[in-house]
């Protein structure tokens, strides 16, 4: 084992490599970027993850990873709060938010059932979303899980568990990706916008 | 701008995101593992960054960063102390260390000289390089300056500048890199290769 460095920049380095998207190589580089920039980056990323680390929680209402309980989404007075999209995981709710397309309330599920995996409706975050239904203010569920066998399955699971209440149940689209060249798309996705073709207004 | 998460949150991502190899897309993905690891990632790097941020500093014998002064390079009695390898960088060192071919010691210049830059010798650290040189214990410095125009340049002025000690100074050999293919290489470096050529044994 080389020593050009101290043991506390090699658990540096390891922590840095645990990263998504970076491996030991990048790990590595980062860790010198540190080293050279410590008052610009080092001790404010420090400051920003112990501060994060501090407040960081599961919002109550819609399960959403923030600083803040309830969440800044459930929080915010502008939204509309008769819409819920439901989505699996809190990623997926940064990237719907990030189109800002949609301005109503999130759930995020924790995932998907898989009797693969044994998660089973109790795993998730299944009864809160009855929950809050159930409260009577919300008129649509829309549910934006993933296009997966998985995904899909929890849609129908959760469309049936729905059914009871006086509430519109709706899933994304399926169809070309923007930008996307029907010469690169699978099967599925093609029949699927052919499906659900529409007329075009001129 | 969207509010799907605090203030705080951002702060956290757009620092991330400054590391190299880490764009804002994976420094948003590397954040929400970060905030799901909150106790086994996040609160670890936040104090091994603090802890390093702490106690880094500049080696006064070679320039090489480190949590120690001198650096465990030049702390180490077991390295051979009558060769000095003079790299451009830190990188550099760390680079050549993990090869485990090279016991001796480093020198950081800190760049290279360059015109175009407006870097002359006083900018790097020549000064130190000499001074350690005239210190009577160096028999050998090795140039390990990258193969660019610039640090050719470099190499060739230190070579200069060490022509009045009795140190035997050398360069890196050029030639082709181990696993590469002909096919792949430039004519420079194939030439280089081919005028450098050994003997087989047998």
């Amino acid at each position: 084992m080389p020593k050009s460095h101290g043991s506390d920049i090699d658990a540096l380095i390891q922590l840095l490599a645990k990263l998504p998207g970076l491996g030991p190589r990048s790990a590595r580089r980062s860790t010198l970027q540190l080293l050279k920039k410590r008052d610009s980056v080092m001790v404010p990323l420090a400051h920003a993850l112990m501060n994060v680390a501090d407040k960081v929680q599961i919002c109550e209402v819609c399960s959403n990873i923030d600083t803040h309980n309830p969440c800044h989404v459930c929080e915010d007075v502008r939204r509309d709060r008769t819409t819920i999209c439901v989505v699996e995981d809190v990623s997926d709710l940064w990237a719907l938010d990030r189109s800002e397309t949609f301005r109503g309330q999130y759930h995020v599920l924790g995932g998907t059932l898989s009797a693969l995996d044994g998660i089973g409706p109790d795993d998730l975050t299944v009864d809160s979303l009855i929950e809050r239904v159930r409260g009577g203010e919300i008129e649509e569920v829309i549910l934006a899980l993933n296009a997966t066998v998985d995904g899909q399955t929890t849609s129908h699971y959760l469309a049936e568990k729905l059914e009871e209440f006086d509430v519109k149940v709706t899933a994304l689209a399926h169809g070309v990706p923007v930008g996307g060249e029907l010469d690169y798309l699978d099967d599925g996705t093609l029949a699927a916008a052919l499906r659900a073709r529409g007329s075009v207004s001129s």
